[in-house]
């Protein structure tokens, strides 16, 4: 436990510092826009997937610290998504980690494009990473591929056109998919390219990202109702108009699923000898209380 | 002419068929965003940044056509661009290409979406070119560079940010360079990079697109004082509360800028002999009528 510790408190403290030197160029006369993009990117989130990204990495048998790039560039594109998202034009929120949301303290117009450009600025990191071509290529790729229309934004999409609509199971399912399990499953398969993975190894990646990101969003929904507005730093009961694994199976299967799903994750990781970090990951999240 | 004009439509015909070709997967439930999409891509631009992009690779030495993804990709930047610069929080523009734009025919939200989407899908689409992947880290690289908070959007910030000023020329120039150029500047230099310049080519690339870029802008300024509001699809005289060139200089000067850039340009081609093409695109596009 104390091992597991040390190593997520040191990959956390690599990728802040990492993000805490971008954006400082204090030559730019447009301050204004790195100013509204560092608020956000800095924000204190948990940085989960830059670490299921480094520790993939790791395990796949590279140095990690090669692959801080790539960690930082998911974390751009997964705070792009949030400024966005919180936008008024989309879930029109005023509080985001128990602060103000971007176009709160900016303005749309600069939310707007300051999103645009951690967007932007997620695959210039990752181009200009110190890597073998053909490895930044596969990175990009897998990130491309799960942020754009097929994945993430897509998930956005649906999720937008299913408000105050009945979905049924199998389109929650999709949009959680989309729109949460996408960026997880890039996060552990852009590591898993990172660190030169064999077929095997990208497999256990991918199925490990996809259990673990349906009992994330699962236990996501349930937070939303039983969470504790304070803790989480933002507001609960926002889903109230919206289909969720709550409201559909109740809150007694939504535990059974995400107990089945961290097994399945955890099981994915045979072919890994070293894997306490990444079960252990597994756990915290799926069963995390805020 | 008549071999301009053949390579012209030849490219253009090319450029469109590739991208009519993307996003049409009829399987896909977020259907909107690609609908979205494709409406603003395929609203007949000029596709001069392709155009560029395509004649700087065969003028290398390399197929274009195996630049067809990368000059795909620059008109999906370029697109996106345009649809978040219409949105209400921003230009609030109704009509673009004399049609109405993104956000007055899918809404808002989804005009964010289909932006971001088409922003992820031009690095996607740059990233699975089959070139090497030296080729593709190299030209990826110049495309993001361009487009972020560096290039074009810090450009569209700088742009907001000085309505209602008085800015001086200076600024007005930093504007146009940021916002404008640094895409036109990356169309010649990623086809540059595409077609495996050597440096004194991508030299040539580099100062025939700044110059071009500048020429570009300023004729644009003109042509929102003087351009025929039906022929240019869009409403003219908008810029009336902001410093442009014609503000600044006058219409005289204006064109005297035009006409030196125009030529700094085309001298900046000396080390292609088959510099044909690029000469008359310049003065096409520095001289037009709308």
């Amino acid at each position: 436990m104390n091992d597991y510790k040390t190593r997520m408190d040191t990959y956390r403290q690599e990728v802040e510092a990492y993000l805490n030197g971008c954006f400082t160029d204090a030559s730019l006369p447009q301050k204004t826009v790195l100013d509204a993009m560092r608020y956000s990117l800095l924000a204190g989130g948990k940085r989960i997937r830059p670490v299921l990204l480094l520790e993939f990495c790791r395990l796949c048998g590279r140095d990690y610290h090669t692959a801080l790039p790539f960690a930082a560039a998911i974390e751009m594109v997964h705070t792009y998504s949030l400024i966005h998202d919180d936008l008024p034009c989309m879930d029109n929120d005023d509080y985001r980690r128990g602060r103000l949301t971007n176009h709160k303290v900016f303005g749309e117009a600069m939310a707007v494009l300051a999103g645009d450009a951690l967007l932007t600025a997620a695959f210039d990191t990752a181009a200009h990473a110190d890597a073998e071509p053909s490895t930044v290529v596969k990175v990009l790729g897998i990130l491309a591929d799960a942020a754009g229309e097929k994945g993430m934004v897509g998930g956005q999409v649906l999720d937008l056109e299913g408000e105050n609509a009945n979905l049924r199971a199998d389109d929650v399912y999709t949009i959680h998919m989309l729109k949460t399990s996408k960026l997880i499953e890039a996060a552990c398969c852009m590591g898993a390219a990172a660190g030169g993975a064999n077929d095997e190894q990208m497999q256990a990646a991918r199925v490990y990202a996809q259990a673990l990101g349906l009992a994330f969003q699962v236990r996501d929904d349930m937070l939303d109702v039983l969470g504790d507005a304070a803790k989480m730093g933002k507001a609960t009961g926002m889903d109230t108009n919206k289909s969720t694994f709550v409201s559909l199976y109740g809150v007694g299967e939504c535990s059974r699923i995400i107990e089945q799903q961290t097994a399945r994750a955890v099981d994915a990781l045979a072919c890994f000898d070293d894997r306490d970090f990444l079960t252990q990951t597994a756990k915290m999240l799926a069963f995390r209380e805020y």
